[in-house]
């Protein structure tokens, strides 16, 4: 008799993993069980549906060559059976049964000889009062999508407040903004956006898109209340302010649905999350789980994580459906990398922050680079900016994150690192990485290379930095840290702030350090500076080599301009 | 007393290591000989330069902060001294000294502590008739590209041929037609363009992208004779036709430079190139050498190769500097890895091809696919097409080539593959590769993702493919193979083909198959085909389920119609 599957969940793991288990095991008869009408959507392309690139729904339903991947589609093209509109009631491990409710109330029960979970998440609610007025939404669904883009659509919705400055709340402040011109203010709790994604400093410089383009952006600051007219949101109070709102989007990052399971008796994480072995089965062999309802071992600590990524879901259907089919494949782990579009501009990493790194218990630093994305003299440039995560005794890449308004180039760095990152690299192999090279399309030393460069000389003491952030702190406080900044630049570059800050930044162009070695005072804090950092450390070693101690500023004016850094800015003390 | 070093060669690697060795070393002395005028530019920009995409050539001596890398930058910047126009005679190694001619043809000894050797490559030539005509280049130095630009802006030239269709004799063809409206052809002597960098197929799409473009294309064509009036050239007689030429490239590669070693006694390979362990040292171990005067060995096939790579060289360089410094690093090797722009396509590479994996002993296979490098459904995208290489029985991956109008999309997919190289990394560790996603710059299961499904389906015998070059030949003698193409799309796309071929060509979309078993013929090669090769391999798991054997075209009409097969164009039979 042939192998009975039922999978139950419709999107991304689900069908994945059914249609792998088919072409690997055609006879096996498979029903794939959702709870909601629409299947097997594109759910990552919700922000462009609802901000108009993406012009019609259909396209986020819609396989590659325009055909729309509902019932009909399965059944035919697949030969997997579907049910739509039926809820999962309970898992009988015992009678291997699915007990499961379809749209007009009936039950019915399931028989499997596998089970594959693809039970997704849920988007962490907050208790919020007034959080269930009109207009107030999350991003779960594709229901919620049409219903959000009828409403900006239609010209009703004037400003909008995003809770919560993730991936996808960012996502959603931008089709807002830039689409539909609304009024948006992004609130967030944590003193940076994106705070489990990049540094402070290079969030700063998203940030700064942000502003740039009209969003209004509130850190370190917690909303208290919604409040609304005639049942539909006005207002959103904060701990700061209140703030007009027509529609509100709750953004607080997504929780795994695992109770399905847990009620079934399969192990599952405290705080949430199905345990799977890396064959992707659960503490019940016959029963499979994989998406955004698991928990995934992190491929640089060796700890379990939460990765609800729609990619990732993809690549563990495809390991159930083998394995389901009788096949044995792994998944071995995650490493958290995304990209993120933010107006013109692409914000992207993979591995752990510097921040993520020291929690974790590493002994961790982070360089700084800028530079273009093609060759310096190719007219078709744009600067890529990177901040690399190493750990300090080994040299171990741990981590790298980075921007560019060519999101192609910053993808280009940054799957390059995630491809190496299971091997356990270390600098010298992003050293010598084989990067392809033309001048229309990189630079003969790639940025990549530099970077590791940058943090070898950092990590063996040949260049002792400061970074962006420190270098910010410093500068508040310029008079009490007796701070000095040499300016290793030609002179056209160093003028305005010399003449603006004349006893605390001077010019001496890196090529005249050497003879200019009875300027530099012995008792102040000396920071090197440049365009990039390039000749603010050439100009250390010379000064190292003479006896002084200085600091060179990594990434120099063109990496912390970028964060909003100026100290000729008229706010300026 | 400090370290005197003497680095021979001025371009690329001799500047990276000596500047590399200043900063690792401060008070070692270090004289760079040079024979010409110009040094430390970059060769690379070169056609870019003679297109006009870099206005000045001054833009290709500057540093990114646009000071010109001149003598003076050198001393004033780096504490190097240069020596240009200064051609190295002979290497003394029992006195360690070396004998050098100004211009002025004054002799002069330098002794050495350490010496560095980046003496590059001369172009390769062809004993022809008529080579010492005017007008008739190689691409080898910056005053060969100015008196090339000198020549096709006055307008002087408006027919030139390129002997050679390797990466530079492209890359010029694209500067002659595109900048300047030359009539340009390119003549090569193997039967395909970029022999050793794109298999038949993938040069296919490249000679028809360069012919639309109104570029000439000869291959399998040998040039027997330049010709000439006034001293100038005029006529380029081939063994197959004379072609008007006012003005010709001879772009047929690049030998070693090793003859001061050689003639030093220093260990150089037989059929050229210095010899140099992964330190980069010579069998002198007080002589260093790199760039394209060294072999470097394989990292894919551990076998000596020779790689006259910029981008190399400068990694070599650093690596040189760091060891004669009193670091030890090592240069593990090379895997070829390039990038060439042609119009508005980039081609690229890492690894081996399918053929040079065959020519290496390797039982080798490669998988087409084509996708988009963005989400389908996200307007801004363009078509990916990649050939992965692989080993039968490992799953090695030993290569990648591919193709895209977006430069930047096509150099992501290849140097996240260029880094994971030298890992030995295998089709699961591609399968599972966790490359950064969002719908604007990528796909849930990125192309590459696909393309190692794809050569994992192959070698379980999941899937029984045809590659789009035995297909050409099989549609060529469909009668005699008694071929009956299936078209698995949906009937608009099948339309044209079936009508135009109604004996070979049916169509049974492929969510129909199951249901039309009996209309599938036992005594036919029946080849299944769709767009991208996806619906095909489903077709094929029914028809295999069912008893009938089949191929599938990889990469689908997608793939082979960029190759230039179309069987309704109206030359066919």
């Amino acid at each position: 008799m042939s192998l009975q599957v039922v999978v139950i969940g419709g999107v991304a793991l689900g069908p994945k993993a059914a249609a792998r288990l088919k072409r690997v095991l055609p006879d096996a008869q498979v029903t794939m069980v959702d709870a909601h009408k629409y299947i097997s959507y594109g759910g990552c392309g919700i922000p462009y549906y609802v901000s108009g690139d993406v012009s019609d729904v259909q396209q986020l339903l819609e396989t590659s060559f325009h055909m729309v991947r509902d019932i009909e589609f399965f059944q035919d093209c697949k030969d997997i059976t579907v049910m739509a509109e039926t809820r999962a009631l309970s898992i009988d491990r015992k009678t291997k049964t699915v007990v499961v409710q379809t749209k007009d109330g009936a039950q019915q029960s399931l028989p499997y000889d596998k089970l594959i979970l693809g039970t997704g998440s849920t988007p962490r609610q907050l208790p919020l009062p007034g959080r269930d007025l009109g207009n107030v939404f999350t991003v779960s669904t594709l229901d919620e999508a049409i219903r959000i883009r009828e409403q900006v659509s239609t010209g009703s919705v004037s400003s909008a407040v995003i809770v919560g400055a993730g991936l996808i709340g960012l996502e959603m402040a931008e089709a807002f903004a830039d689409m539909w011109g609304i009024s948006t203010t992004v609130v967030e709790v944590a003193d940076q956006i994106m705070p489990d994604f990049l540094s402070r400093a290079m969030a700063d410089i998203a940030k700064g898109h942000l502003v740039e383009h009209g969003v209004t952006v509130h850190t370190s600051e917690m909303v208290q209340a919604l409040e609304g007219e005639d049942n539909q949101v006005k207002r959103v109070v904060t701990n700061k302010r209140t703030i007009d709102a027509d529609l509100v989007i709750l953004a607080v990052g997504v929780l795994p649905n695992d109770s399905l399971a847990r009620e079934a008796g399969l192990l599952c994480h405290d705080r949430g999350g199905i345990i799977v072995s890396k064959t992707m089965q659960t503490s019940d062999p016959d029963i499979y789980a994989g998406g955004d309802c698991v928990l995934t071992e992190n491929l640089i600590t060796g700890k379990l994580g939460y990765y609800p990524l729609g990619s990732l879901a993809n690549r563990q259907g495809r390991v159930i459906g083998t394995n389901v089919g009788g096949g044995r494949q792994t998944f071995d782990g995650a490493l958290g990398s995304f990209i993120v579009k933010l107006f013109d501009y692409a914000f992207a990493g993979t591995g752990l922050t510097l921040a993520g790194a020291r929690r974790e218990g590493f002994k961790a630093w982070s360089t700084h680079v800028i530079m273009p994305d093609h060759a310096h003299f190719y007219p078709d440039r744009d600067m890529v900016s990177l901040e690399l995560v190493v750990e300090e005794l080994s040299g171990r890449i741990l981590g790298i994150q980075g921007a560019c308004k060519n999101g192609d180039s910053i993808k280009a760095r940054i799957d390059a690192v995630a491809a190496m990152l299971k091997f356990r690299p270390t600098l010298r192999d992003l050293s010598n990485a084989e990067l392809a090279y033309t001048p229309p399309y990189g630079s003969a030393m790639d940025a990549l290379n530099v970077a590791a460069n940058v943090a070898e000389n950092v990590l063996t003491g040949q260049c002792t930095p400061i970074q962006p952030e420190d270098f910010a702190r410093l500068w508040e406080n310029r008079t009490q840290e007796n701070l000095l900044c040499i300016d290793t630049r030609e002179w056209p570059n160093a003028e305005p702030y010399v003449t603006k800050h004349p006893n605390f930044w001077v010019n001496i162009p890196q090529g005249q350090i050497r003879d200019r070695l009875d300027e530099i005072p012995k008792d102040k804090k000396v920071v090197l500076v440049c365009n990039t950092g390039a000749r603010a450390y050439e100009a250390q070693i010379t000064l190292s080599d003479a006896g002084f101690v200085t600091l060179s500023l990594q990434g120099g004016m063109g990496f912390i301009s970028e964060t909003g850094f100026n100290p000729n800015a008229n706010k300026d003390k």
